[in-house]
């Protein structure tokens, strides 16, 4: 009973922007006449000032610089066939994404990033952008997509040379060959330059010899490894002629037709995990493995049939980034699809929040709708506007990654921004994802913790993302890193001059913060304005003023504390770093809010509907103004903020929250997400027609005077 | 292989702690002679000033009030066949539990909260704090056991009188009668009061008609509905004569000796969820079902058989308030639920974190210990000290339950005082059991995220405590409008004139701090003197003034915003109350904080070991500091710190991470957890073999000569 009623109030609470469709074509849905019968559709059309969204129009922007290519991703993560059924086993699960996997190959669906001489279309943006939307069907699907393709595919592309893609690609893009990407140990994660595996050349045989060497340096958490997987790509410390030339990549069969090891390798299954469980993870090990000299992909680095090593790379680190920059593909997927997770659970909550009523506040018969109160607002609201900051700033840093993987801008610098983009904007918007998901679960209350409302499972799904392809806190630490190199160049640049004044300028600068005198001639000159403090934050260069100021005093205080560590000896060295580790991360997450914010403020540029115009600066302020908030305590202390405009801040937020709310339902709208992608039965209208059924009969009642009487109102 | 060396060394490295038990009787571990091989176990014994903590003593205060329930309700929670298999079905492990539920009835495990008169012990204090202790087991067992006997069980109890004692509760006590506890509707969760379900009183038969007039009324989201209840205590809006009397409760038999539904009932089974699946939660409805008279739970409202309504208390709010209130007992279990699964989370985490190398920062051959880093301490420590400060301030709650509930204490003011405990604890413990399961999966990296280490699965089954029992916004909001009602009073008793000198006092404060004059003048006393900044905030008293002080400002900023909307028309009124509701739920949350660290400070009166004061004594520090940061922006604004003392804030809390470092292993040990209760691998010593094994093979084949000579050192 509920079933169908759901079914038909989706389709019609969808019917608007299916109507403004006739410009896009979505092709998942279908025709419709009928108005949108969703709760304060109404209201929701006329906001401050008069301005409206343009719903399709900003659709289209949200779909970036990719947008047919994710629409017919999307039509594909509509068919239920590849999408996650709840409550299977995990070897059911498991079953039923590698038979997913077969009809994305028959689908033409994952062969975009390969060479157009083995049938690929050597567009690398692309293939990203459509194997992100995956994550629409189910999470597993696009991570074990990502293990084939994107991780053990890639490999043997990038690191491999043209007897590898010739010999290997085929079956492995095909699936004849599934296969893991036997990186990861038990002993290490992040810190892939200390993995145990070695491969040993045998110059007798013209053999590399892989081996696990103790039980820390047992492959782990490997996609495929479990069960599917015949074939790997094994990262092993390369040893030839007594040197260890470091890590390097293997192609190791693994599985006989009857999927049982060859001989000297073993494993173990990974079992049941948090989430993700359609994937097979598992551990690998090695007990003096042979494979050909051959077998080394060896792009980076090659081993003549007399063992004499060689490599276009002269140093060893450098080699070693080289090499792992080319896999920086799967970071940036996260971060896409982390952000249409996002985006999920706050079109299931926002349209959820538009329509549950609780609590009868400002009247006597009728209850609240959720999205009314001004916590709920406050709730979501903001994670809105972030969700919208990770979409502009994914599109420019997919831009990114294509103009260099296509070679288009293909420099040093370039690989390095682009790695360094990938540390920053993948931890915060896979963290990101978790919190939005938890927090649109507990804004739908129990109803949000039913498997049936999605949340909870993407939740569990989604929970990896931020530790693997790098754990965050590792991640930014890189960050910081750079930070600190970029921060020295300019004075080494400079000169010994310019670094004296430099110095003289911070410790002036410090006091000047330090005593507060800035901040009182502030607080004087904003006494009693709140006005003029809140026009001056709404304006976009204070924003960016105030948020780059950060980074880089955050950045200059900590090298200056770094400074003196340079002469100590190494384990001192590291113990004063330490002291710094926790500012230091916290000073790359600014670095990447900043790249989220300039992002916004270029896609809001690039905004030209007037009414959608103001409501996405609304937003781009509530993100900016988002992050003031957050960090409030150290615009203070540093002078930044006087403690007036400080306090305008929060109240800012409070009007811009207000401002937004009208606008919440054509926000999540603009995502494009069909009810086949939401698949959530508390968005699907139902609740809404429970609202109205509910209130129809107390009217009833009411009208025809048999509503008994309250028992107070009787005295 | 690894689970053999996985209990070898989870046995050692328990044996100093369970040396240390032959003055606790916990029966779970076996005598061992072998010292601790716990990684920097030597380390941990000497901390700065050479304080050390004493495991057993402070073990023994950690348990509280009713130790010897815990300690006896932790070796039942040891029996493998009372844990949650991983992976089960949602079937399988549904029926797994019901079969728990006898085996603690066998067990006489749970009816301590009974009348003596039917074999119970009327110890309610004590029934609690062995109910809390299942959690160790399987999170779906002790909320199951709390559907059948503290919700289903203890409705009867306390809204029943001596006919349904007797005719129901032997049944309830000994299983026979799986019941449900059907309050919530699908469109009423918090908002009781609104439900919509009716019981109308038919004079002629002398019965109850149950009815649910909409969709929206059908009970929903039931523990027991599903599948396995055959009676349920059905809340419904009483109406005789044509009145409506309010919610009461009624039992009501739902399904025959074949588990078919009763004429008029229906329902559903409400399927997957994020977590807690071995509850079979359901909705159901009623058309027109027929109960007698006697069946409406009658101590606080009857119904004559003429119709007529009676009850002892007059106000239909009080009344239903109370009736409410003698249900408190299921939030303050799922407050020490939460602790413990917090607890459990960062015995885990931190076992690991001391025993797991990653990256040489410090050495050329060693890798650092986990929580030797900086980040990793401030990321585990602070929450660690939440996780103290709510164990005392539980303690204290449960004390004062036990006193309402005995009658020892239980006047009005107590019941409102421990409604509003209540109400203003269980969302900090449960938000906090999830952050904490979340970041110490986090800091466990990949192994972090499979099922076999625990935390995945706690945090799944937890996620839906902040929610239940009351959403914790709304619980929060309770409290404000307590503290709002507190602070009126105040004014109320005190007459006009104490009114008006308080406006102005308070005008006079806000210029006051607004302008910052108070923060310039300590400004310049602070000149300089980070020393005497960090004197000052280690002060308990300067902690609990600041602390206090917030939420005496912030209820009383807001008290004076709602003045005046007092005379405004009900909407707007409640849109001046909406605007505000944000920072009503702040304000909650700082007072329901400073009920935590006034728990930790008595609880630290109460320590004698000197060792273990001094440790705890910054353990109290870092909680109280860490409010301090998390809130500095308010403190900065409203002049209460000056920026120098701010930045001594985070400066400090720095200190305190690194002088606590060597004493977190034994601050977990102290939780007095066994192998059997945390059931993680990652804890069980397998990871520190691991390293061992690593760091000998890497030894020998130095010493040996054997070691490939690294690529770059050749150069």
């Amino acid at each position: 009973m509920v079933d169908t009623a759901s079914r038909t109030t989706a389709k019609q609470s969808h019917a608007r922007e299916r109507s403004a469709e006739t410009t896009t074509p979505k092709q998942t849905r279908t025709a419709a006449s009928a108005p949108a019968p969703v709760a304060n559709r109404d209201r929701d059309l006329t906001g401050a000032n008069g301005s409206r969204v343009d719903i399709a129009a900003l659709g289209r922007q949200l779909l970036g610089t990719w947008a047919d290519i994710r629409i017919a991703a999307r039509k594909r993560a509509a068919n239920p066939e590849l999408q996650r059924i709840d409550g299977q086993s995990m070897e059911e699960h498991r079953e039923r994404v590698l038979g997913q996997l077969k009809l994305l190959v028959g689908d033409g669906a994952v062969h975009r990033a390969f060479p157009s001489s083995l049938g690929g279309h050597d567009d690398h943006g692309g293939n990203i952008a459509g194997f992100e939307e995956l994550v629409l069907a189910d999470p597993s699907l696009q991570i074990k997509a990502g293990v084939q393709w994107g991780l053990f595919g890639a490999a043997v592309l990038h690191l491999g040379t043209e007897y590898h893609h010739t010999t290997f690609l085929p079956d492995i893009m095909s699936l004849k060959v599934p296969g893991a990407f036997a990186m990861t140990e038990t002993g290490h994660g992040s810190d892939v330059a200390a993995i145990g595996t070695t491969a040993t050349y045998d110059e007798a045989k013209q053999q590399f010899v892989i081996n696990t060497p103790f039980r820390g340096a047992w492959k782990d958490y490997l996609g495929n490894a479990a069960v599917h997987g015949t074939a790997a790509v094994v990262f092993a410390q390369l040893i030839t002629k007594g040197v260890n030339h470091g890590v390097h990549a293997f192609y190791v069969p693994l599985r006989n037709t009857k999927g049982g090891f060859l001989k000297g390798i073993g494993g173990e299954d990974d079992g049941l995990k948090g989430g993700l469980n359609g994937i097979d993870n598992g551990r690998l090990h090695f007990t003096n493995v042979r494979v050909p000299r051959a077998n080394l992909l060896n792009r980076y680095g090659s081993v003549a049939e007399d063992g004499t090593y060689s490599s276009p790379i002269a140093s060893p680190g450098r080699r070693f980034f080289t090499m792992l920059g080319t896999l920086v593909q799967g970071r940036v997927s996260l971060d896409g699809a982390a952000t249409n997770a996002a985006a999920m659970a706050l079109a299931i909550a926002i349209t959820y929040g538009n329509q549950r009523r609780q609590f009868n506040a400002g009247s006597d018969t009728d209850e609240e709708v959720l999205l009314d109160y001004q916590r709920h607002q406050r709730r979501l609201l903001p994670k809105l506007a972030t969700t919208y900051a990770q979409i502009f700033a994914h599109d420019e840093f997919l831009v990114k990654f294509d103009a260099v993987f296509s070679g288009e801008s293909d420099t040093d610098d370039d690989r390095q921004d682009l790695e360094t983009m990938a540390a920053a904007l993948k931890p915060l918007s896979t963290w990101h994802a978790l919190e939005t998901l938890q927090e649109a679960r507990e804004a739908s209350g129990g109803a949000g913790f039913l498997a049936e409302n999605r949340m909870v499972g993407l939740r569990q799904d989604l929970d990896i993302y931020v530790t693997f392809e790098g754990d965050n806190n590792v991640l930014l630490q890189l960050v910081a890193k750079r930070l600190l190199t970029d921060y020295s160049k300019q004075f080494a640049k400079a000169g010994a001059g310019v670094m004296a004044r430099y110095v003289v300028q911070q410790t002036a600068d410090r006091a000047y913060h330090g005593t507060g005198l800035r901040r009182v001639a502030q607080t004087i000159a904003d006494f009693g304005s709140t006005a003029r403090s809140v026009t001056s934050l709404r304006d976009e260069n204070t924003q960016r003023e105030l948020l780059t100021d950060r980074v880089e005093e955050m950045i200059a205080e900590i090298a200056g504390r770094l400074r003196e560590a340079r002469k100590l000896p190494k384990a001192e060295a590291a113990a004063v770093f330490n002291r710094n580790q926790n500012e230091l991360i916290e000073a790359a997450r600014a670095h990447a809010e900043l790249l989220q914010w300039e992002a916004f403020t270029r896609g809001l540029a690039n905004t030209s509907d007037p009414g959608t115009k103001q409501v996405l600066t609304w937003m781009r302020d509530l993100f900016g103004l988002g992050l003031l908030e957050k960090h409030l305590a150290w615009y203070l202390i540093h002078g930044r903020l006087s403690p007036q405009r400080a306090q305008a801040v929060s109240a800012y937020i409070d009007r811009l929250v207000e401002r937004l709310r009208p606008h919440a339902q054509d926000l999540v709208d603009a995502f494009g997400y069909a009810p086949e992608h939401l698949r959530a039965k508390i968005a699907s209208g139902a609740e809404q027609q429970r609202q109205d059924e509910a209130r129809a009969y107390y009217a009833a009642q009411r009208a025809a005077g048999t509503l008994p009487v309250p028992e107070k109102s009787k005295k």
